[in-house]
């Protein structure tokens, strides 16, 4: 079990090199928001503009698009009742609001991996995921999976009291995938690895959002960062705690759009050259 | 008569837990917002989220989510045309903006009020109840009324002039209920207890959304503080004519939208641990 | 020539009473925002609310309702295609975004005015009224018009350099109505009185919407403060240009929404006892 | 080649005369922002609005006028599926998330261009005017092309390998149009003129949006300057990197919106009397 601390910021975020465009930092599409959910995408594809991917696309109802663009001019949008296509994007993040009825754009964005594309599954993703109805994962090795505990027992079968270290493990393992098993001591999982421990999550972070506000940073940290998958993934694990332990000194609630508003300057404190 | 003091925000204000999560501090449903007063349901969604609800549900008119959602991804929506259950969120907030031609979610909260459901009715709420159609409160021990005098007029029939403490006690003990009477010199009275008196209360706060934001931010300390209910109640009407009375140090006029921003950090000061 | 200065403000702005509520610091009704221009509504009802009116409306095309609550939760909204009834508020502020082809609602507002109600005509409502088409005013003593100096030509048959303190202060008689007389060196007439001059305008005002947030101001000051009608309308017109003046040390240009946002402050720093 | 510094600011950004009105700074039109890309348009004109120019309107599908007015209640809105007509406008941006279907405003505005009126051509109709569907430049001494580098190869058929000084000079030559080369070091050519280079951008501007923002800006500067042409369109593309400099310092990523909140105080700063 390895501590996580801030080192793994500074392993993970690089300077930007000075001859780069957009395309450098790669393209996300945030699969999400329903009717009822609309907010889970925007705070999803807020962090991820906030954290520097190129580009940020979001396929959800069209019930969503005007307060999306009201929030976040910075990002695109397409109607998730037309046809479109997945496997250009650099990574997915499916899952933030996404809601329970629309299995066939998870099994559209599974079906459609391509080999270094990831793809970051949270919330109602796992939930459908979970229920078995013959998802494939192409790529697992670049796949993540973002459960709470109730998620982690839906997609597993392992209830929470028998969730621990050497069960999430070998989860992990069966599927190959990364697993950010959430809770108030955050640990990531990989197939082979060894596990990494957060160990400065904040009860202020319990709140609605914050998980789609996580899921749209990893998703951006993996649009940028190119190194070793499972250290990325925690990097961005690590910094969406972080700013909440460092909000928490003086916000009852560390909400995610202040968590959001906060990213960039964070970054920039902790890339390495 | 025991007048309010910061003393009741850390009577109330709990330090959170280390080991909890979004769960721990809650679910609220606001219902409320027709065509016409959208504003209020978003500003008392607003402050239930930034005093630290775990999730917020807003039932209300369609045209009022896309606007909700620009200001406050970090809430969930219910088009309330359609048919929703009351029955499993921790708290329920009915009657900002909601108009008078809802007596039937009025009808619907109440009947199906858990034994710990706490339901706060403001607004429209009182007025439509004030109307006597033979609404029913099931567990009036879990229910706060907040109204302004001519609301309380409406609800206890008590002219303005005739309501002293005397009477509005007898009204409150007669309902089982908590009240909250506005005014200039707030008070809240419950069954069978001594009234608390609000001293601070400021002309600044003399604005329209001001209770909306106020029955938000009494929803949300009862979705969290499980303590003695008039102290919950008490504690969140306390805090927001706490910030009012330090926002009229520099602003003419301490509009909701501001109350809510500094939430968060007035919570921080006076959590006890 | 009465020359404007920071008197104007102390004179005006009263230190908010102890005893007061919402409905002490008026109703105001802003009736404009067409489907192309509802920008102009908007800040022109967010000018009210910081500006300290009590309960702020605004009658507008459907399509402007989202965005306004989305920007100011704190008003209300009214679909202008539906029957309405403007003679209930205090104050009314008709013309800003109104365009064209809604003589009728000038017509509306015109014949329902009540001997209190005060009345501000800008933008559209001008250039409607000086088409001649038999607008009829009843009680003009309580009429503010904040013509520029096309509009001012349009209302009044007075060409631009023919538009001089004289010919103005006759217009003003003929009409009995107060005149605002934007330039670059404001000025405001009301029958038989000496001519305020305002000198602190600035040309990082000259910018769109900026017009649409001095009628709110006017408007809002008019449901608040009720010494002298022009003296009010002066002091509301000068805080606007104190404001940009002020900005405008820091800022090339001086944006509608930034002056709102500092108008509590200023209305505090300015207030007399 | 001149390497452009902070004089370029000081040369074109003059400080506001006394006695200006907000035609005095022009009038912009923005095309652009179908259902897609309806942000593009808003980062467009809010950048123009932020940049002083007196008035902004928006041509832009229907979906995106609300959330253009939740963000940036200055500007106006058409319809762009209705006749409007683009020549009384001082300068017209089209280009910023138009998307590939909609020629037909290319060719309008292209047509309909008037002799003093400047048009700014981006993004999408780059593309659009690439495929050389027989669009003719009336004025293109009067035209600003704003290309990256894989825009430059479809609007001028230069592999970006043979993108260089020369070949960019002939180019603009042979349209006889201002172009903004962007890439990491941005260059200026004007037919007949020494190239502006730009040695001040940063990675951290690569993000979406960041071109919708520069043609903004652009446009504003051509709405309120009217000295040398090449200098203008350079002192806005100077400012804008200048901005995005600075804000790396502290930013990882320097978004578009936080970009667009600076640019009143710098020309503030740099404004030559």
């Amino acid at each position: 079990m390895i501590e996580l601390t801030d080192e793994i910021l500074k392993t993970v975020i690089k300077k930007r090199p000075r001859d780069s465009y957009k395309g450098t930092y790669g393209s996300l599409l945030v699969v999400g928001g329903n009717e009822q959910f609309g907010g889970a995408a925007i705070l999803s594809a807020s962090a991820a503009v906030y954290a520097g991917s190129g580009l940020v696309t979001v396929a959800t109802a069209a019930c969503n698009h005007s307060d999306l663009h009201a929030r976040l001019p910075e990002a695109m949008v397409i109607d998730w009742t037309e046809d479109f296509a997945t496997s250009k994007y650099d990574a997915v993040v499916i899952g933030c609001g996404l809601g329970l009825t629309r299995g066939d754009l998870l099994e559209k964005v599974l079906s459609n991996q391509t080999e270094n594309q990831k793809i970051v599954m949270d919330g109602s993703a796992l939930t459908i995921f979970g229920r078995g109805q013959g998802f494939r994962m192409k790529f697992p090795q670049h796949i993540v999976l973002t459960p709470h505990q109730i998620e982690l027992q839906r997609i597993s079968g392992l209830e929470i009291e028998q969730q621990n270290d050497e069960s999430i493990q070998r989860f992990a393992d069966s599927l190959g995938v990364t697993v950010v098993a959430k809770s108030s001591e955050t640990r990531i999982f990989s197939p082979e690895r060894e596990t990494f421990l957060l160990t400065i999550g904040s009860p202020a972070q319990a709140t609605g959002g914050m998980g789609d506000t996580l899921a749209g940073m990893i998703g951006s940290f993996l649009t940028q960062f190119h190194s070793d998958m499972m250290e990325t993934v925690s990097a961005a694990t690590y910094l969406h705690s972080r700013i909440a332990h460092d909000l928490a000194k003086n916000y009852y609630v560390a909400l995610p759009s202040k968590i959001i508003s906060e990213i960039p300057k964070y970054m920039k404190r902790f890339e390495s050259s």
